[in-house]
């Protein structure tokens, strides 16, 4: 069993850590909240002072953080993890960010003799309790074949998606089209509705036609034809509103800096932008349908 | 069997006339060109002399034009096929069309004493010659009852969505989606492209996840992953970019007349006219990934 | 002096019918709401039975009507002012409607030897009062001299703009640039104020700069710069969403039937659509600045 | 007169600087291309051998980069121009850049006792040269007050926007609503063609109405209506596209931070995007016309 340093123990990182500690490994947590800290510590692990300190005398570090800035400071810098950490230790950053932080603290992380990837999640929180998230991992072949037994404690399907990077890369790619057709989704229930067409009907017929999507066919944004839906309770999440944003928000920086022209998802950027400011970046993102209709309070 | 009359031997119409002689039914057609009739004749069937005629003595009547215009002008008017048809014709107008006009025309053959339906189809002229069209049907539902057997002699798979103009409802508002789908998956490829993310890794990423959708996982705008999509062959047709051009152009119509908000929607057919305007028209409509990417011609 | 035939005294209409006979011309009037009739007879004018009626013993026939369909039936058919009034009359139609419908109309005309024009205003319900809308006219040179003193008589700026339907296409060319700049002026100051950049000082330096537009300029978005514009008395109209949105409609569906690629006015009508279905089509189109920041109830 | 140091010596910087030496000043320049810094001290400036060499024995500072990364690289640090200079030196930097950056620069400088100013420009090369550029300043009144001489020295329209970045604020503001403008003046040309409107009578009837904008009758994207735009050579630029798209990725990168939608700056910005990526980097940003029409090579 490994020594693990786990840094971030919000939502998503808090069952993530209970269930690395499930599988038998002994974890140093470092999160600023001391109540995320106390939950970890009563599942059986050890609180560390600072952020440095997770990095002492463990084989692997895992962190699950915010934003691409709280990443470049926890790695990087004189008393970041890369220069605190034994040599050849394993970096698993699980944290959506943007794809250049992500190369860039990999790329330093490899430079001082760790082996380092990201692996961003989907999946939620539900997910993440459960253990049975995605991880798209980026980093070198021997980094990803290191980090799978961990991964696989905290999730079910491992996907190696390339280089570093390449995890931000294809959970940005996914999600932006996940944000377009959802939308697209939308606009397609919100005419149905003005042609009189039934909700049931367009949905039978486009399951199985060319306009079906997982928007449609599993996260159906009205009531009715998925009962699991969030559509079905008033659009609590789910994935809310804000995330949906925050990845439309990596993936247009993303697209900016690489030269990439992507107008459906600088669209969706710009209408959950709208959504969210009208309030609803806590409802689930499918709502969305709401704004379209004009009833979006 | 029956006694049909049938108008309009184009690409979808003439292959869809035979599976109707080839049912066993006699068949009474009209087009303009003769060559179309000339085929349809060889195969069995019996030339009108014009539009009225082709509905003198029949049970049934199939239609299969253009545009909104045809269908308005073929069946209203004194020499119309409404006015001509014995009482209680069954007449099936299989053309894509505005749903306005789909309405007013059904509407005029209720009020004359005939049974109507729209019944536009999708499957190309593939399906339509090989008899596995999909049927979108609005209308009566005996008047569905009764066409139920004449759609299933030339398609697969019939659906009824509501009552009249129901059928055109459901096809605009699922190509619309497709439409959006479409360029959203050529988006999601182009910026995966740039941020060195491969072709293959993406789908079988998305393929399993939140971004999955026809457009990515049977008809791939990139090469290799799905090996009988159009982008195998240089984006020839299959679904050629003025035809999902015409389909999206109908959906902006009619959510315009409707009041619906679709902005997805209309940013996809305006990107598709700018594809269609640089010379792309009879390309597939997979295609656009290339203007995305600068690359169009 | 001119015996005019004039159909359609509503907001605009109304008062235009004022101006003509205030220049000393005789009215024969038609309108469906009692009300605006009287309120024309008592004006001098002479009541019309039908609409046929305001087209016998006249020189001139002015139209001021909501849509296409009511211009069409209003002139076509049987009992239609076209087949009614001698020939050689001269007839302006100063309604807002598609194009296609406009040349349709003034073909028929033609054929039928009267000189006709499209004559769509600008310029709102102040301006039909005071006299001074602007026309943008489409039609014959000799048509348009003929109308010139009458539009002279109801508007301040008469323009030609070409042949027939060419006074629609200018508008709804124009009005779709004034959809987009006063959405990108909205856009513009809502990022402003995120910035903490004031009102005034954008307004300072764009309005000399290259983002210099009327809609900035004479009709600010946002209180302050412009004392006059509808922004200062809570969005009060002005030009309101309902009108705005007619007019991108018009385009959408010019663009669409004469294949332009029109991808940010077609946005435009979009979220026009969206604003007006949330409860707003009656505020001032500069209002939408309030949907931008989700602030539109 | 002053002692100053000047970074960045391009097609910008190079002329901004000789009309600093015109204007009296003593220059000590640096530029990592030898032939910039030839030109430049050929005309009477010194060379100094690295950056912070620039920040000594001067009692201001001109920076002119291309990017943020860069602005930070040269002031920040131990061996940048905030840390070398002597307390109180006065800077202004003159790039373009991100709003964050420029913010977080400032606050360094003015931690450290220096005052500083961010002042972006606009008119181009040809402003440069002919010292008429437009600086849109951000800063504490102080530090305005002080580099306004300097600024005179440079250009002929000074504005002060208000505190610190609020110069790269107003050029972001103003440029993305200039680029929305001029896609919406190309839609509007776009649509007249296709409905038979000649350009003239769109941009005469346009230019006095709703629809009036610098885009229109400043920089006319086609030729005729005003002879010295773009459109008139070829669109030989005037501002290229690359630098608008830069632009516009500064609007969307600011939008995003700070929570502001902004459909139609993002659509502008993914249509340039498309257009550079089909090679036209280097041509004026009006050009973009013709990717509308479909004939952009």
């Amino acid at each position: 069993m490994a020594r693990i340093g786990f840094l971030g123990l919000g939502n998503m990182g808090g069952p993530m850590a209970r269930n690395l500690l499930k599988a038998g490994h002994s974890l140093k947590v470092f999160d600023l909240s001391a109540a995320a800290v106390e939950k970890a510590t009563s599942a059986g692990a050890t609180a560390a002072a600072k952020p440095a300190d997770a990095a002492r005398d463990v084989d692997v570090i895992v962190t699950m953080l915010p934003a691409g800035a709280h990443v470049r400071s926890v790695y990087l810098g004189d008393d970041g993890l890369i220069a605190t950490a034994a040599k050849g230790t394993l970096m698993i950053d699980c944290s959506t960010i943007d794809v250049a932080t992500a190369r860039e603290v990999i790329a330093a992380a490899t430079a001082a003799g760790h082996g380092m990837i990201d692996a961003p999640v989907s999946g939620g929180v539900g997910g993440a309790e459960a253990g049975t998230l995605t991880f798209m991992v980026g980093g070198a072949d021997e980094a990803f074949e290191r980090a799978k037994p961990f991964l696989e404690a905290m999730g079910k399907n491992i996907v190696h998606a390339g280089g570093a990077g390449n995890g931000q890369a294809a959970k940005i790619c996914n999600n932006m089209l996940l944000g377009i057709s959802m939308i697209g989704t939308c606009e397609a229930f919100a005419l149905a509705e003005k042609l009189g067409l039934d909700h049931q009907k367009l949905f039978d017929i486009s399951a199985k036609a060319s306009g079906q999507c997982w928007s449609l066919t599993t996260y159906c944004p009205v009531p009715g034809p998925v009962p699991t839906s969030p559509a079905n309770r008033d659009y609590q999440p789910g994935f809310a509103v804000s995330m949906m944003l925050k990845d439309l928000r990596l993936a247009q920086e993303a697209a900016a800096k690489a030269g990439a022209s992507t107008p459906l998802g600088a669209e969706a950027a710009a209408l959950y932008e709208a959504y969210e400011n009208a309030g609803h970046g806590g409802a689930d993102f499918s709502g969305i349908i709401r704004m379209l209709r004009g009833n979006a309070e």
